[in-house]
């Protein structure tokens, strides 16, 4: 016992040492069992690409035998070495590290404990970062860009891109086609194209940005610089913390023309079809051109990706008397902004972060404005979110004390996601205690507000469900203060001049806003494949958490989204611009590995649990 | 004595201590000569901006009396503070300091030796940075992007810039006009707009990057991406080391766009005229729209600055018989490229960067060609000028160390021009051995080398002639190899389908490319102003280093570059991309002083030597 002691680590460092050396010596004898006792028993391994060819969450020792037979020999993982120094606090030492696998190079993080006298890996993370043979042409490995020397063949750069502009989608076929050419598409499409996968972008938009630029004029993002980088290019250090939507779709448009992303943009998708036995789908396009002169095209990829937004398939109820109603009426998505509407009378059926804009912009313009409250909404104000949610890992602080984006997206990588909202929790309870006076105001007003089905607040429910939620700058005082008139309760109908609820209550309206939010993304496929396939590969996002629009079962991770799906060389990628950039790395590793000819065995590929 | 030995400073940092703490002791009492004596007999103080509202060095201990009595009160220097450990090597030890002033803060550098026994100044270099009340919104004071809270008179972001387009030049007048919209006019329009001066940057090409989009195809950048960044925005680390010319257009009109630079093309300047009385320019335009339409607008600038390129202005021989030849002739900047010239003869005259860059590429096109030399030429492989000119400063290893390119830039500006060619010769006497065999061969095919005229090589040509030199990235081995056949002398005159050389040597032409540079940029203001204003302000670019092309006196910075002239409230700017990211700094700060309304007395106005 004595000299149990005596060589059990007393430093996090010798304790992370410890830790990675058995857990290398177990993988290498291919000693399933021994490496799985050295995870806690209640323990989540959370792998991105690097074993499971997939991005998925396995529980407790059980969930790590399971992938480790499956996985194990193939992965063939070594050299696994502590990066930098671990920390330690409450007894969890967090350590990151590197490794190696048969196809590539992963990174990670483990938070360990001790458990039955030594160190127990409580979290795992491992990712794949790069892939053997397909290294980025990045720092050192920079492309040259002149050829020197004399060569009578030489194209230059602008012919070498006027040629593939003219090959794609003609005697090139692209490997991948991104439909939706918004942050999320572009992303993916930079990192293709540095991973030499021949892809193309293509979106119904003319030019790429133009998703921002059709949006409401007072539209900013809500979420914060620091959290919105995408690869490769970040903003520089004067970019506003909430970039308006033109100063943003400027920026994604400049990002197509400085990372080569190949965009068609003014191209509407007819239809796609996935032929089994070519592997291939086969995609009927049609292109217009600056001119407006259409094209009709015929593209066959191998792969297939629906980058068309999460917010991208507007929910619009279907409303007895819509047909009579003689004034304007718009999904939120499609509302040009307040211009023109001073003196109207306006109703904005929903109370999340689309109404409260619209009605904010609305009612400094002059308009009249009613909200209808169909169900309580979880308001946060944008600056305790900023730094009571956000802070330690996106901010000028979390830079400025050295935390980088990668890294910080590994830090909000590793959190599994069954227990992310007991992280969440106690910081949203400081908001509440924060913005007490604020909230009291609110629900004086009769405003109906929640804090999600477990109090976890607005991240859960971004994860959960993408809604339910209004991050507050400014327009939740006029319904405070009665600016903005607010009713409850559902719309019934409408009338030739007004929306009428379900308890008879007349809304005389110019113009009804439908901010009633979005449709699950397999809607897109069921409108450009078939609705057999959108059932196929079922609901798109959400964890199968069971509370509000999450209906279980637990998933583990979010349905559906940058992973293999149900329906063969069909996937799906969007989100926030974080998730954009960080998890278009392992959907662009993915597509890269089957474009190599690596062999990409899947695990734990998800059952189909609901439609829509 | 004993006591002075032991409080004799013995490690870099006491020593760097002790001489900062002298500096400043000296420099709050005001005693000049105190201050004078810690500098060593033979001493450079450089000063860019901070002192002297001037880019100027002074030498030895007179020149520091003659800076200080001239500029010590109003500059009033504070807070002198190292801000990281010094180095020693050779006796020499090398401090970064931050300090403050009357008007702002600077950075600098200063290398100590010991002399008389204690510390003593050899170079200083003193830089200002930031000017109290104007500075940057970056990093912690970046913009907020949206306006939280609720705000009848709200204008959008794409609002405010419709305004200030509609307005500028209008009903608003800029503050600076900047004529030249390459990377020099870009780069100074960046940081003007960060600086909240109102500037406008116009180019007579439509877009920007058009100065590189119109030059001949195979052009690539000479000089390598870790050198070439602009300001704000560094290059992403897949950039080319060697970026194409169409390449770096695309970023310079991304960078227009991302960085919001005021930038009007398709506008030429017919005129400009200063009037003292009023303090401002008086100059006209006229400005093509998309379409085609012109309008003429008169702006009324306060200060002018001309980047319109050290290679903007043509240098083209008059020659007799060029209305004669039947072919075709041009300047090298106007050379369309190698396309249709296949078979043709062409003769190039000239035989440096430009008459390589064309004679490679006409070559690889499968035109007949010949150079004629004029004058000897430098030449350095450009692997080597990167790994033995460049490599300490501005490449990956110099990135991976954790040089930055600020601190890159410091370094760079801190070695006094009086004494740099004793920097450059032995950089140059490497290359040299390195690259014999190369150097053997082009001398065996007649091609007549030099190192310019103390052997201090490309750099030092550079700055004393903006010419005379090819950094070979393949083409000097067409002429060593005799596939470009190499004549020499002076033209005589040209026939109606051939050249004459002065010794008769008659070479048939279908074409004929005069390689010949460019003239100094007070041409430019010859042109827009007047001669009497261009003879007024004297030759631009060269240190006065008496060798050729660089006639004295002695200058100590470069001639009328980024600083004032003697026409009041006129600027030059350009230079490579270095240069403009560098030095854009301190003019943009000179001229947000001004805009300001600080006190901005100039210490050591350069007289005029040469008119061109």
């Amino acid at each position: 016992m004595t000299s149990t002691l005596d060589a059990s680590p007393t430093t996090a460092a010798a304790r992370a040492q410890e830790w990675f050396a058995a857990f290398e010596d177990a993988l290498r004898a291919r000693d399933v069992d021994r490496a799985a006792g050295l995870f806690a028993r209640t323990s989540f391994w959370r792998d991105l690409v690097a074993f499971s060819w997939n991005v998925t969450t396995v529980e407790d020792r059980d969930g790590v035998t399971d992938l480790l037979r499956a996985t194990l020999d193939r992965t063939d993982p070594s050299g696994f070495a502590v990066s930098e120094p671990p920390d330690e606090a409450d007894g969890v030492t967090t350590a990151w590290f590197t490794f190696a696998t048969a196809v590539g190079r992963g990174r990670g993080m483990a938070r360990l404990v001790e458990e039955d006298g030594g160190p127990r890996a409580w979290t795992l993370l491992t990712t794949l970062y790069e892939l053997t043979g397909r290294e980025e042409p990045r720092g050192p490995a920079r492309p040259k860009g002149a050829e020197h020397g004399v060569d009578r063949e030489r194209l230059t750069w602008s012919e070498r891109r006027e040629r593939e502009r003219a090959e794609l989608g003609r005697r090139e076929q692209p490997f991948v086609l991104v439909v939706g050419g918004g942050q999320g598409g572009i992303a993916l499409g930079a990192r293709l194209r540095q991973l030499q996968v021949p892809a193309l972008v293509v979106d119904r938009r003319a030019r790429p940005g133009d998703q921002w630029r059709s949006r409401y004029e007072s539209l900013c993002l809500h979420d914060p610089v620091w959290y919105d980088h995408l690869p490769y290019l970040p903003f520089p250090d004067n970019w506003p913390v909430f970039a308006p939507k033109d100063k943003i779709a400027d920026w994604l448009e400049s990002y197509v023309t400085v990372m080569e992303v190949p965009y068609w943009g003014g191209t509407e998708v007819r239809r796609a079809e996935y032929d089994p036995a070519a592997a291939e789908w086969t995609v009927d396009l049609v292109r217009s051109g600056p001119d407006g002169e259409r094209e009709e095209l015929t593209l066959r990829p191998r792969h297939l990706v629906l980058a068309t937004g999460m917010s991208g398939k507007p929910n619009v109820p279907v409303l007895p008397g819509q047909d009579v109603f003689r004034g304007e009426q718009h999904h939120s998505s499609a509302h040009p902004g307040p211009d023109g509407y001073a003196g109207k009378r306006v109703v904005v059926v929903g109370s999340n972060n689309s109404a409260f804009d619209i009605c904010g912009a609305l009612w400094e313009h002059g308009a009249d404005v009613t909200m209808v409250q169909r169900s309580s909404t979880h308001i946060v104000k944008s600056d305790s979110l900023m730094e009571i949610g956000l802070g330690a890992l996106y901010s000028e602080e979390a830079v400025a004390g050295g935390m980088t984006t990668e890294k910080a997206d590994l830090v909000f990588a590793s959190i599994p996601y069954r227990v992310m909202h007991e992280f969440q929790i106690p910081l949203y309870e400081q908001m509440r205690e924060r913005d007490a006076d604020f909230y009291d105001r609110l629900e004086k007003a009769g405003f109906r507000l929640d804090w999600g089905d477990d109090g976890s607040g607005l991240f859960m429910k971004y994860l959960r469900r993408g809604s339910g939620y209004y991050i507050d700058v400014g327009a939740a005082d006029l319904v405070a203060d009665g600016d903005v008139r607010l009713v409850h309760g559902q719309v019934d109908r409408l009338t030739e001049d007004a929306v009428v609820l379900g308890d008879g209550t007349e809304l005389p309206a110019d113009l009804v806003v439908y901010a009633t939010g979005y449709g699950s993304m397999n809607g897109w496929a069921a409108d450009l494949i078939s609705q057999e396939v959108a059932d196929r590969v079922g609901k798109v996002w959400g964890l199968g958490s069971d509370t509000t629009k999450d209906p279980g079962p637990w998933e583990g991770e979010q349905r559906n989204m940058w992973k293999p799906t149900q329906q063969e060389a069909l996937w799906f990628h969007g989100g926030n611009l974080h998730q954009s950039r960080h998890y278009s790395l392992y959907l662009a590793l993915q597509l890269a590995a089957r474009h190599a000819g690596r062999e990409t065995p899947v695990y734990g590929l998800a059952e189909v649990h609901h439609r829509r």
